[in-house]
């Protein structure tokens, strides 16, 4: 980095500023934690004197040496001098704790502003303000105002969280480290004046103490910076994030709570996919997510073997691992003939031995350990999920160290729902010591196999796109002129200059008389005017002209209706599967390609997927997979249609999309027609950002 | 009831026979729990002695009395003889343990029809086998061979739980008891022999002290019987399912576990809806929903207050009230002005009084106090929930208290989600201990509030439908012979007969000579045979015939080309919406009422709702609504359709179905035709369960 980063996260010195020997106080909570650290620590306050056992220095000017980082343990006024004085001392990094900045209102953004201002030309960085702070357990850094017997720290492991809201992370770190979840670190970085998600990003990604990224926004710093870094860091490490604000009232929230915009839910989501990010919803997820993920590898094929001792959890695990609605749409293993033997051979005579196993009530130490041997063994299994109910009488703790041994010995990854009380508690404190993801509800941990075998197409998928050509190769600009209002046929025009398909047409311009025309019956005439956006309500569309006589009434017809206009003359295409594709410029993350199935059903059934431009051939083949009337493109019922020319016309409107990336708002071709033999645009408009 | 069920579930003197003193063993495990019970026990061993204090007897002969109940603690084997025994005496009620029965195959079917065989005609009730049995904290009656430091049982409280599966019952009564969740019995019927899980509901239907039925279901023991039992207690206490087996992969491990077949989901899931059962696929989300319905009362409408110490906790609160993937798709309510006002007197300056309302983590007991106040008194809020992180310094643990008492006193429901470590597992046993509903995820949380207020929308729906007329009456029967293949000509008489619209019609039967015709132009020339079920892959349909003379020529056509069949001549239909309607069987519920959007819709999107037959109008209502495609019936862009001749026309085809409930296999109308002012049935076909 170089950028003093490094003395935010790994400092060999702190200071705590505001630090307080009365308990119960900010600046004590803090320093009580803050002492505690690998590293030299010294406290600030002018009233002199001691806390936890340190002298209280008048001033960062002081102190024998200039920290590496200040933790400002201070109001939103006084945080401003402090910082003043660590900036011009030159210490490397502060943490400003205090809310009522930008987050407030308009006093809190002026103070912001100066605090900004202080910032500028210095090297010193700021995280914060308005934020708790850090936590790196490995060498004891914990800014958190949260006294230790409110929050449990988590132990030092492999996950970083970076959050835009302190509250969500500290209670799920709180609640998660009751069972030992570990963490390589927290930064909460609140109104993120100076370092934000980005930088933090290219931090963990680099860091080796690091495998996964856990993130919680409400809004993104820079979008594009991070969507370009999501595409660098997913191929070796996994980022999951909860993205909140969705809803209306979730975006008003965000706000209020830090004063930045979130951008349309639909468009989000079709970019995050894209760039490989893992989305979750709930604070709870996003770390079952990261656990599973920090503890196992991803798995190529998704056929699960489910071991249990109670049927009832087999059942329930299998319909969620087989159906849709809920669940995860993935398959059962089908167990081979040597594993049931095996199984059968440990277990009682009346455990079951198919996939899902039952090894019933009676389960024992050494049936569980052939069981799995077997299943370990077993080709046709990629994961195995254990729900087992802690309640049986033959059941003890040595079955804990029994599944651990499988779970990290054996080939294959493994995941763990026990159900129960005061003995679940114990074994989840273990299972997380040793790496082994457990989750106490059924669900939970199938869609942790879910999250393994997104983690494992994705993986996949990005390793052959390694092999694809650049696609903008050869791609050719178009010549339409951006910001005038313009017609159909000029839309067309430009379409088939970058290699869409469009009907053959010819163009009558005011005035002109109707000659000799190059095309074949049936035709369709249409006004092509840019005032006239919905040309059918105003029966500016007439179709299945069928000779040369009805042609020349349908233009005299026009031209007595529209006294304005060009009229377009146009082959009339042949029937197939009707999409909509088109472009749409989102507030956050710039313009989106659109793809959905055409008439009614895009908007009766939401059925639209959404990715940035440039889109590859691989992101429009997963747009088109993502509709769930997707087995319309894929011979439904013997229909066919030219799946690979609506791929091609995807591409081509997302290069359509990087020409005019500023200029164009919005541009719909609704329908594309895909035929047998091609995909045509039959209707094409644009709007242009200015005009 | 009278029918001992009595004295299965309160008897006033229980035995176990094979009473053990030798620890670890199942039948010491279950005296040990047993002799804590308020009634007498007695213990039977023939190899005398004493255990947990008791005399062994030889038999249940010898005891001074004979018991109300015996619990047979012994292998599959001598379960039959004891069984005997205790038949023979007259003891009222059997609890029979052992596995090994019809679940395990031939054999063990056979010794469970032997159990069966000796049943029959004796007034002693049997529960099992291969049950864990009992558990009614009410009385300390709790017949679970789980050991006490391996299982936590539960209070008494009011919710009874009905399983098939044992193990997932007590795993998640373990695990809620840990929190302290209460319960009024769990009774696990195993492969229910005798008493099954209809009875069991009529006996907790009545039961004053349970509020709740939670179930486990992996098949049903009588379909209708359970229906209608549903449309009975629902009115009054909610019945809440986990129906496992959805999946294939489910239903064939059903069939290992209980012997018995699954039906498809789909029938199912609309069964359930019709008999307002609250439907739930996870163990925790059964025990989730219970909870809310044992604690709180139903909502009428869903306007959601959010309350929070943590802007991220709000808002991804308020995303899954507002959102529907994932998401409940409710509203936020908007706070008074005066609501407001009086959180902001009571908040520090920079806390967020709109709703989501954020204390910030500088929140105390009084801030809290104030709020939760305020926001109960709000005439815009139905439901309150208060999503608090425990690790902010000023929170301790009076706080609890404080969220009690508004929870219980105020008018309004409150649902809590605490999240934290050590002080949330004492919080949550307060709040279980004073029925305040609290949850350890912020989903979990928002789920409670969609349970409480489907509960609401399901007792509006009743109410309402209590002042329905009849709805049979006047019902026409259709005079169709059963069993016989017919055409479309007479299925569609028989329709036209139960009053459905069908399009005028003539039928030229083989050899007769075309007439004049009294149908309008454009007509529709169809071959009517009950051999071809496909006429328009047979090219049997010819569309928009204008004149006598295409007429003439159509006919023709047809007798050239089918040896055999009539000729029918419709009418030919407007344009309208196209629906697919119809009656199929299932193995389980027996004959249901389809209805989905048609054309390739319904099948791309899954889009088909189910009801069993009979249904009422409200019920053909709910099956429109259910559709994603609903908006198509409703105004969406301008389209105008007969959606009440629709729904008449649904409970025809019901009415249709009663008058041949055992006799249709499946009836298609395909498609059914919404226009403006009719709704018309354009094809349709019926297949005989025999014939």
């Amino acid at each position: 980095m170089g950028n003093n980063i490094e003395a935010l996260l790994k400092p060999q010195s702190v200071v705590v500023v505001g630090a307080s020997a009365q308990e119960g106080k900010v600046g004590n909570i803090i320093l009580t934690q803050v002492v505690k650290g690998k590293f030299r620590v010294y406290a600030v306050n002018p009233k002199g004197g001691t806390a936890c056992g340190l002298p209280l220095y008048a001033s960062v000017r002081d102190l024998p040496e200039v920290p590496d980082l200040a933790v400002l343990a201070l109001p939103a006024g006084p945080t401003l001098g402090a910082a003043q004085e660590c900036i011009q001392l030159g210490v490397k990094a502060i943490v400003a704790i205090a809310g009522g900045f930008s987050e407030t209102g308009d006093a809190g953004y002026a103070l912001e502003q100066q605090l900004g201002n202080m910032l500028r030309g210095s090297q010193t960085r700021l995280l914060g303000p308005n934020t708790l702070g850090l936590l790196v357990p490995g060498i004891g850094l914990d800014t958190n105002f949260l006294p230790a017997e409110h929050m449990r720290r988590p132990d030092p492991g492999n996950i970083a969280i970076l959050s835009q809201s302190g509250s969500i992370a500290v209670g799920e770190m709180d609640s998660n480290a009751l069972t030992g979840v570990s963490i390589s670190a927290f930064v909460g970085f609140g109104n993120r004046l100076d370092i934000n998600e980005n930088e933090l990003m290219d931090y963990y990604a680099e860091d080796p103490g690091t495998d996964v990224l856990a993130m919680y926004l409400e809004s993104f710093a820079d979008p594009q910076g991070f969507l370009e870094r999501c595409r660098r860091i997913v191929p070796h490490k996994p980022v999951i994030l909860l993205k909140a604000g969705r809803s209306e009232a979730g975006a008003r929230a965000v706000q209020l709570h830090t004063g930045s915009l979130a951008g349309s839910d639909r468009v989000t989501d079709g970019a995050l996919r894209q760039a490989g990010v893992i989305r979750v919803y709930d604070p709870q997820e996003l770390m079952d997510a990261a656990r599973v993920l920090a503890f196992m590898p991803p798995i190529d094929d998704c056929r699960g073997a489910v071991l249990t001792n109670g049927g009832g959890f087999g059942i329930v695990a299998s319909d969620f691992i087989e159906s849709n609605r809920p669940g995860i749409g993935a398959k059962l293993a089908v167990l081979s003939e040597e594993t049931k033997q095996k199984i059968a051979s440990a277990a009682l005579s009346f455990a079951a031995v198919r996939n899902p196993v039952d090894l019933t009530a009676s389960l024992n130490n050494a049936m569980c350990d052939a069981a799995l041997s077997a299943l370990q063994e077993d080709a046709g299994v990629d994961i195995i999920l254990f729900t087992l109910g802690f309640q049986p009488p033959a059941i003890d703790e040595n079955l804990i160290d029994i599944i651990i041994h499988w779970a990290r010995n054996g080939s294959k990854p493994m995941i763990v729902v026990p159900i129960g009380s005061d003995i679940v508690l114990k074994a989840m404190q273990k299972f997380n010591a040793a790496k082994v993801p457990a989750f106490t509800s059924i669900w939970r941990g199938v869609q942790a196999i879910d999250t393994l075998a997104k983690r494992g197409t994705m993986l996949r998928k990005l390793q052959a796109a390694q092999a694809d050509p650049v696609e903008t190769a050869g791609a050719v600009a178009p010549t339409l002129q951006p910001g005038a209002p313009v017609g159909e046929y000029e839309v067309k025009a430009a379409l088939r200059e970058v290699g869409v398909n469009v009907p053959r047409s010819i163009v009558l311009r005011p005035g002109e008389q109707l000659q000799a025309i190059p095309l074949n019956y049936p035709l369709v005439v249409k006004i092509s005017s840019a005032e006239i956006l919905h040309k059918t309500e105003q029966k500016g569309v007439l179709l299945g002209i069928r000779d040369r006589d009805e042609l020349e009434k349908a233009v005299a017809d026009m031209r007595s209706r529209f006294a304005t206009g060009d009229i377009l003359i146009e082959e009339m295409e042949g029937r197939g599967v009707e999409m909509i594709v088109g472009l749409v410029r989102d507030s956050t993350f710039g313009l989106a390609v659109m793809c959905g199935l055409g008439g009614t059903t895009a908007e009766l059934y939401q059925d639209v997927s959404f990715r940035m431009v440039p889109i590859t051939r691989r992101d429009a083949d997963e747009m088109l997979r993502e509709l769930k009337g997707h087995k319309l493109l894929e011979g439904f019922r013997g229909i066919q249609t030219d799946r690979e020319g609506l791929i091609d016309l995807l591409v081509k409107i997302s290069h359509f999309g990087e020409f005019y990336q500023d200029d164009i708002l919005q541009m719909d071709l609704n329908p594309v027609i895909v035929q047998p033999e091609r995909a045509v645009a039959v209707d094409a408009k644009i709007l242009w950002t200015q005009g």
